[in-house]
C-alpha cells in the first residue's frame, strides 16, 4: 500500500457530483489506408483480449479505511476488468463532430468508480470521413491533465509503419511526482510542491492553488495587498475580475467543444503585432468572450481577467520547470480588437516581470496567492462568491511532429478540463503539429451554446488578422 | 412547490455513487416496414425539437434548501434542456445484443443529475437484424419500477398504423401515489403506505420494506417470533438465508442481461405439474442459481431465499391490489428439478396462504417484517450482515398484446432494476403478449459473468420439461 500525497487526495475529498475531478482528452484518427470498418472492433478485441499488461500506475485503486486511519492511500488493484476500463461506442448516423462532441460531453459528466482504478478509454467509431476517436478519461488524484496527455503521447509514435504497439494503459510512467512515494522523498515543502506541480500543466495552476494556499497559509487579503505593494501599473490584482455569468457555482453535466486553426494564421498575427503566442490566444479568447457575453445581455463594464498558468525557467529542485500563474486582464470592454491585444499585451508582460527574477520563495507565495481562489472554491465548505479571476486559459506546447496509433494518423489532439465552481468554464489551447487545437469545458447549464465560442474563436481570429494586416 | 412523500425522499437520501437508486426498461423496437437507417434519427429530432409537450411529472425536478427546513421538495423547472434528457446514441459493430447489453449496463449505472427533473431516455440504433432499442431511466423517489412500466405502455398503441404519437415523457400520469400532494390526501397510515405502494410493483417490496419497517417500528427478531407462532412446517422465517457470493456491498457499476422465453413453453410445465407460473418461474431461477453458484464453487448446503411481492387481492383502501411480501425457499441443495419444483410449490404455498385472509393489519406487519432487511440493508448507517433472503424475484403481468410505437413493433421490454447492498441480483420477469421475458440487473463487481445466468435458465427450463414430461 503506498501513501498518497495531500494534494491528490484533496482531489478526492473535493469531488462531488456536481463537480467530477477528472481530466480528459480527446484524439482523432484516421483509418489506416486500406483498413475497413472493423479496424477498432478487431482493435479493441486485441486490447481487452488479457494478452496486454497494465501498467502499475493504472493498476492503482484509491482506498480509505480504518487501517489508513481514514487517510486516502493506493492499494494495487489484483483482478482488473479490462473490459470495464477499455470500452467500445459508436456514433449515431451521420457521425459528424457535432455527434462525437455530445457524446464526450456525457461521458466526461459521468463520475469514475471508485472501487476501481480511476481511468477508462473509449474508443469511438463511426465518425465519418473514414475516423475513430479515442476519449480517455483519468482521475485528477492519478495523473494532472499535462501529465496524462504527455502520457498519451508517449504511446504514440512517429512511425507510421508500427504496429501492435503497446496501448496507453501498457506504457509505465517515469515522473517521481506521480510514484506512489511522492511525500517518502521528502518532497513536501511549499517550494517542493510547486516545483512538483510543474512537470509541465494546464492545471498546474489548481494544484499549486490547492497545496500551497494552505501550506502558505495566505488568505486572499492578505494575497493582494502583498501584491498592491509591488505592483506595476498594467498588472492585474486579484480579486479585480467582474462577476459574470461563467461565475456561478456549477452542476454535474459538462458540454465541450474543440476545433483546431492552422499555427501558421496565428502566427502572421504574432509577427505583424509584435506579440507572442500568448498573446494572440488569449486575444483570441477575448473577443470570442466579449461576443458571447454580449450575446447573452451580460458583457461587464470592466475587464474579464483570466488566469494563466506560466512556465519560468529551471527550478531550484532542477526536477522540471518552475511554475507560475499569472492574471490577465481581457479588455473585453474594449470594442477596438487592436486596442484590445495592445491591453493584453502590456498587462501578460506586467504580469510575467512581476513573477521573473523574484527569489522563488516570493515567487511560489505571488503564484498562489493568484491561484488561492480556485482553492477556495473547490474546498469544502469555502465559499465562491469572491472572484480572484474570471477563467483559466491554458496554452500547452504540444507533439511538434505528426504522430501515429496502430498505423492511424493523429488527426487532433484536444484536452477536456475540469469546470470549477466559480468558474464554469475552461479553455486550454495546445499545439500539435502544423496545428493549435482548442478544447473548451463548461457546465452544460450555466454555459449554454457552449459551440458557439467556436464561432466566435473563428471571428474573433479573423478581426485580429484584419488588424494586424492594417498594421503592417 | 409540492411537498415529497417521506418514502420517496428516502430514495433520494439513501442514494450513493454505490447505489444508485434510478429503475430503468429496455425496450427491442422492429423497425416499420420501409423505414430507413434515418428513421430513429429522424424520430429524435422531431422529439427534441421543442414541439413536444413535457408532462407535469417529467418537469418536477427534486430540491432541498433552507425555504424547504432541509426537507426534500418537488419544484416545477421551468427551463428544460429536452436534449439533455432525450438522447441519441448507437451501438458498435455489429450491434448484436451483447453490444446492446453492454451500453445498457453503463446507462444504468451512472447517477442521474440531481439538478433536473430525474430521467433519460436513450433511442439506441444500429441494433442488427432493422431494430432499434430505447432505454428509459427514471428516479425510484419519481415513480416506482412497475409504475414506470405501465407508463411507458401508456404511450405505445396497439394501432400499427399510429404516427405522430405523444412519446413517454408527454403522457400524463393519474395515479394518486404518485402525484405530489400524496401525503397531504390523509394516506399516510401503514396501511394506507401498502396499499399505496401497490399499483402493481415489482419494487413494491422495497418500497413496503422502507416505510413500514419503520411506520411500525417492527424490529427483525420480533418479526422473526411474531411469524414463529403463526408459522407452519413448509414455511421459511426471516434470516434462514444463508450468506452467499450475492449478498455482498455492492459497488456502483452494474451489469444487465435479459432474454426472452414462449410462455407457452412454461404453461406446458406448469399444466403438467400443476403448479402456478410464479411457480415454473421461481424453479426456473432455482436450477440457474444453482448452475451457477456451483460453477463458482459457492453452493451453499442450505437452500437460497428469494423475496417475492405478491398481490393478494383488492385492499380496504379501494385503490388498487393489497400487497404483501412473501419468502420463498429455492431448494437450490436439491440436485434432482422435479423435487426442487415439488418443495418450492409448498413453499410458496404456505407463505402465501400465511398472509391471505388474515386481518390486513397483521397482512402489513408480516410483510413488513419479511422486507425489513431491505430496508435495513438501504437505510444510511444500517448494517446489511444479516440476509433476510438472499434476492428479490419479481413477477410482473405486463401487456398482453402486441404494442407499437409510430409504426415499429414493440419485440421485447425487459425491466431493469436496483440492486442493493447486501442483494447484488435481481431478476424480474414480465409478460408481454405470448413471451415471458426476464431482466437479470447486478452488481458488476459481485455478480461476474451475469449473462451465464441467461445459458442456465434455458437449461434449468430444459430440465423442468423434462421432469414434467416424465411425471405426465
Amino acid at each position: 500500500m503506498g501513501t498518497m500525497s495531500f494534494r491528490d487526495s484533496m482531489f478526492l475529498l473535493a469531488e462531488s457530483r456536481e463537480r467530477p475531478t477528472h481530466v480528459g482528452s480527446l484524439m482523432l484518427f484516421d483509418r489506416p489506408e486500406g483498413a475497413g470498418e472493423d479496424f477498432l472492433g478487431d482493435l479493441h478485441r486485441r486490447l481487452v483480449s488479457g494478452d496486454v499488461a497494465v501498467a502499475r500506475d493504472f493498476r492503482r485503486r484509491a482506498v480509505r479505511s480504518m487501517t489508513t486511519l481514514g487517510q486516502w492511500a493506493w492499494v494495487e488493484e489484483d483482478d482488473l476488468d479490462i473490459e470495464y476500463h477499455v470500452r467500445l461506442s459508436a456514433l449515431p448516423r451521420p457521425g459528424r463532430i457535432r455527434e462525437l462532441l455530445e457524446l464526450v460531453s456525457r461521458l466526461h459528466g459521468s463520475l469514475l468508480d471508485r472501487h476501481r482504478p480511476l481511468w477508462e478509454f473509449h474508443l469511438i467509431e463511426g465518425v465519418e470521413g473514414e475516423r475513430f476517436a479515442v476519449y480517455g478519461k483519468i482521475h485528477h488524484a492519478m495523473m494532472d491533465g499535462v501529465t496524462s496527455m504527455r502520457h498519451l503521447q508517449k504511446a504514440l509514435s512517429t512511425d507510421p509503419d508500427a504496429r501492435d504497439m503497446p496501448p496507453f494503459w501498457a506504457v509505465e510512467r517515469r515522473s517521481r511526482r506521480s510514484t506512489p512515494d511522492d511525500e517518502e522523498q521528502g518532497s513536501s515543502g511549499p517550494l517542493a510542491v510547486i516545483g512538483g506541480a510543474v512537470q509541465g500543466s494546464w492545471h498546474a495552476v489548481e494544484s499549486v492553488a490547492r497545496t500551497t494556499s494552505s501550506a502558505l497559509a495566505i488568505g486572499p487579503a492578505l494575497a493582494a495587498s502583498t501584491l498592491r505593494g509591488i505592483s506595476g501599473q498594467d498588472l492585474v490584482l486579484p480579486f479585480e475580475a467582474p462577476p459574470t455569468m461563467l461565475n456561478v457555482p456549477i452542476t454535474g453535466a459538462r458540454r465541450f467543444a474543440a476545433q483546431s486553426w492552422p499555427l501558421k494564421r496565428i502566427q502572421r498575427v504574432r509577427e505583424r503585432t509584435d506579440s507572442t503566442i500568448n498573446d494572440v490566444v488569449l486575444a483570441m479568447c477575448a473577443g470570442a468572450l466579449r461576443r458571447y457575453l454580449l450575446e447573452h445581455d451580460g458583457l461587464p463594464d470592466s475587464q474579464l481577467v483570466a488566469a494563466l498558468p506560466v512556465a519560468l525557467g529551471k527550478g531550484e529542485q532542477g526536477g522540471g520547470n518552475q511554475l507560475g500563474a499569472i492574471l490577465v486582464g481581457l479588455a473585453t470592454e474594449e470594442a477596438d480588437p487592436a486596442e484590445r491585444l495592445r491591453r493584453i499585451q502590456a498587462s501578460g508582460r506586467a504580469a510575467k516581470d512581476n513573477l521573473v527574477g523574484r527569489d522563488p520563495m516570493v515567487t511560489a507565495a505571488l503564484s498562489a496567492a493568484v491561484a488561492a481562489p480556485i482553492g477556495m472554491g473547490v474546498l469544502p465548505g469555502a465559499s465562491s462568491v469572491n472572484q480572484g479571476f474570471n477563467l483559466i486559459i491554458s496554452n500547452v506546447p504540444g507533439p511538434k511532429d505528426p504522430l501515429y496509433w496502430e498505423g492511424a494518423r493523429l488527426g487532433g489532439i484536444y484536452p477536456i478540463s475540469v469546470p470549477l465552481d466559480g468558474q464554469a468554464l475552461n479553455i486550454t489551447a495546445m499545439s500539435y503539429a502544423d496545428h493549435l487545437e482548442f478544447g473548451l469545458t463548461g457546465c452544460r447549464r450555466s454555459v449554454p451554446r457552449l459551440q458557439r465560442l467556436l464561432t466566435f474563436l473563428e471571428e474573433s481570429l479573423v478581426e485580429l488578422e484584419e488588424a494586424a494586416d492594417a498594421q503592417a
